[in-house]
């Protein structure tokens, strides 16, 4: 597994664990240059994006990875393509979604940021 | 409209366009840098890229754009995620996809070129 594989593969596991687990948590993922487009819905900068994270109207979800790929992308960024099936409170019918990132490096660093984020329910 | 929407709106129009009607046009459109995933097979480079697409074997393909978000990204990309529906050889049953496109710029040109490519068939 090549490190962008690798990279991918820790974000996406660490990414929809935070989320199911303690979305306030995800705050750490996104910096000001950062941008969620939510169900086509547009936010930027980490205050708003975690704000509509955060609040979204649930009391429980589990995310379900079910395939992924990564690829090297510009300035040592990391493009990850992820589709799954959400849970929500518990509900034995899952929703599948997809969702794109695109992972920056932290400068002076050797972690990442989220630059875009992607999110998408498939509901047909 | 912004300028990142139009772009992804006439990049996605132009590349199903070409897919669907003449699939070696689709040359131009990736560089050496480029990199392909389909289906989770990679390639790299433009001739293998350009290979892969132009050797897939049914006779005709339509692409049916479902929906589709634009991100501004690094270095002045463009990230483009897309998902539809392709019915092959003119069968009735459409197959879902998903697709995922950083656009780069090209120097010394306003246009821009392939930089990833991710494409997925959604078969469950």
């Amino acid at each position: 597994m090549t490190d962008f594989e690798e990279i991918g593969k820790e974000f996406l596991s660490f990414y929809y664990d935070t989320f199911d687990n303690n979305r306030e948590g995800l705050a750490d993922l996104y910096q000001e240059e950062s941008m969620l487009t939510y169900n086509g819905e547009q936010f930027k900068g980490q205050e708003s994006i975690v704000n509509k994270l955060a609040g979204l109207k649930f009391n429980s979800i589990q995310h379900q990875l079910n395939d992924y790929q990564s690829h090297p992308s510009l300035q040592d960024s990391v493009l990850v393509s992820a589709c799954g099936t959400i849970f929500i409170d518990n509900n034995e019918n899952g929703i599948n979604f997809s969702q794109v990132f695109l992972l920056a490096p932290v400068q002076g660093s050797n972690s990442y940021f989220i630059y875009n984020d992607i999110f998408s329910l498939n509901l047909n």
